[in-house]
């Protein structure tokens, strides 16, 4: 059997975040529900649109890939969805600020995970010459940093409020 | 019951990644074994010392709270170690170059796990006042961020090695 190359690499990659962002489009109705303030449970939600449209974009990457649609369970975002999923469950024991600021820090975590897989296909697609491949990625890529950068403007404001729940 | 405080959150958080830098201390060896190029052995094994000394912060940061150094299961560590775990598992079916690209890949997503939990963490311990402790998680993000350039610096030239298993 001929050694995997860097494409098939790739692919497999490509795989791993298509898994990964549909089992987001799951997690992230339930994390946008939960939230307290109005303004977190927007910006929530607001991802969840963009995750549907990067779901799509990796759709056109397969194609352009010239391979089927098809994920490979992705244990990381398992994990984190599961951090968010416990972190819900305890809600009824938490201040609302101190969940919503916890809750912040568990998308801020998935956000991260994405940056550093968006980050390293863009580059990968880039160096194998696959110039449109690698512009989608980066596409994504600059959501998830924007994003992330959303997440840490509103944790100013809601540190705030989970702060005095300390007085 | 009393709801649990910022404070709390910021103990719960401490727990979490106090498990996953130790779930690293095991997970790193394996993978700085693995490596095929020298330099990026170096690194994986430079990145292991600087885990042993946040684990050791970690230490004097439950001190400092006045609480037992204890961690909590970290399941997106763990699902991140899994992950690495499978890779090493695949090399022998890889391109040499093509592994240690992908090794980094992995090596990246831990660190990007933990600049989104210290970076949290930083934040928190300011709002609450906790000045040394909030030091403290600051070091630990600044060696992330830095272990994180490393890694796409060293990326750089192994891609090239990678890129040449597609001729």
């Amino acid at each position: 059997m001929a050694k995997k190359t860097f494409e098939d690499m790739l692919l497999e990659e490509t795989k791993d975040i298509y898994d990964a962002e549909k089992r987001l489009t799951k997690a992230l109705p339930k994390m946008a529900k939960a939230a307290t303030t109005e303004e977190l449970r927007e910006a929530i939600e607001d991802h969840l649109e963009e995750t549907k449209g990067q779901v799509a974009r990796l759709e056109k990457i397969f194609k352009l890939l010239e391979k089927p649609a098809r994920g490979k369970k992705c244990a990381a975002m398992e994990g984190l969805v599961e951090e968010g999923s416990e972190l819900i469950k305890e809600k009824k024991d938490l201040d609302s600020a101190v969940f919503d600021a916890a809750l912040i820090a568990a998308a801020q975590k998935v956000e991260h995970y994405e940056i550093a897989t968006y980050g390293t296909l863009a580059t990968w697609a880039e160096m194998l010459g696959l110039e449109e491949v690698s512009e989608l990625f980066e596409e994504s890529l600059a959501e998830e940093k924007a994003a992330d950068d959303k997440l840490t403007s509103l944790a100013a404001e809601i540190n705030v409020m989970a702060q005095a729940s300390e007085e």
